[in-house]
């Protein structure tokens, strides 16, 4: 599937089809904000959904783990997987419950999980997961060697069949409701960094690095 | 399955098995703090993996959706669910790179979703939904009629079979890594609520509810 028509009949958006988008930008800014994943795939018809960070490289999504998770023992082997990543942006009050939401931004990836085995491309998926997360820590850290290197999995799924969904602004009320007399808004949410806390063991003289002091996702 | 022994094979944590939980109340204490989960379901032999609120009651949860939504057409006839919660808690700073880890705690269910048809369950499991996310809100908001009750779709799944993984705390470094002059620690992260936005179309002397205001999961 090299040039796939979006949205496929598994991609299209079936609830608030208006919210539906399909275009590779805004699903990777998506992406791009983002950094942990919710990995859908199925073992013996039962579907399994586990956390776990990601990283963007052009139109692939790398995503790792040892080599002993139950993930990755199944994926290897090229199975299909669903690539959910969900940024929370509000809670939307509106004058009804039923047409309460909340205002999000959602990308869906559909594809196969290939095991990356070339050990170049292996070492540089894992610079990509780690400059995803937190731009500059590759270069500060110590890399991996061979042991960890052969400890790690690392599978890349083509960003191919996808598609984003989005909801922004006010609560949207039947015209009859506007009357009611409650409260009715956008509660603002965001995912945001506290204060760094120093490892215990850190070794004197050495400066909290910019990456870690100002954390934010949003760019 | 009443009496489900846990971890069963399919919830036992493989990866790091150390952070694996299995009491009820570990669980339910994320379930509690989180209300939004990604559900998977199989259709086709293809994982999909969908964000959507939940709420709990005891030992079952809810979600719910559009009767029209991919999740609720196929979840009805009682499909098997993967229903993944996770909440993040922070980046964790180590020496090494492949020591770099996340804080997080996030809960796993496997189970069949079965369709609320009873009117009292379903208006009453809407109202644990509401009240999961914005306790104090089913109250003050025009309740939902019947036009609005068969639009909408509850699920129920059994919170019988799943597990929880939790890490905390610092980095752990190889013993000979400690030396590597580097920063580490841990950058907390935490999902905060923002200013609420009044609706433009806000009534008069409308006070701002407690619940908008001050809004907060960690209890």
């Amino acid at each position: 599937m090299s040039q796939t028509e979006m949205p496929t009949a598994r991609t299209r958006v079936v609830r608030e089809p208006h919210r539906g988008a399909y275009d590779r930008e805004t699903a990777n800014r998506i992406l791009d904000e983002g950094f942990v994943c919710h990995v859908g795939f199925v073992v013996d018809g039962q579907p399994y959904v586990i956390p776990t960070s990601y990283g963007r490289s052009g139109d692939d999504l790398y995503i790792h783990g040892s080599v002993a998770s139950r993930l990755l023992r199944h994926l290897r082997e090229g199975l299909p997987v669903c690539i959910t990543v969900t940024l929370l942006d509000g809670l939307v009050l509106a004058r009804s419950v039923f047409n309460h939401s909340m205002n999000y931004r959602s990308v869906v990836v559909l594809g196969k999980a290939t095991l990356v085995d070339e050990p170049q491309e292996k070492l540089n998926a894992l610079r990509i997961l780690s400059e995803h997360i937190l731009p500059g820590r590759w270069a500060d850290a110590r890399q991996p060697n061979e042991r960890e290197l052969k400890q790690t999995a690392v599978l890349r799924v083509p960003i191919e069949e996808f598609s984003a969904k989005v909801r922004t602004g006010p609560p949207i009320d039947d015209e009859e409701d506007y009357s009611f007399p409650t409260w009715a808004g956008v509660v603002p949410l965001e995912l945001r960094a506290g204060e760094p806390i120093e490892d215990e063991r850190l070794q004197a003289r050495i400066a909290l690095p910019e990456y870690a002091l100002n954390y934010r996702r949003r760019v």
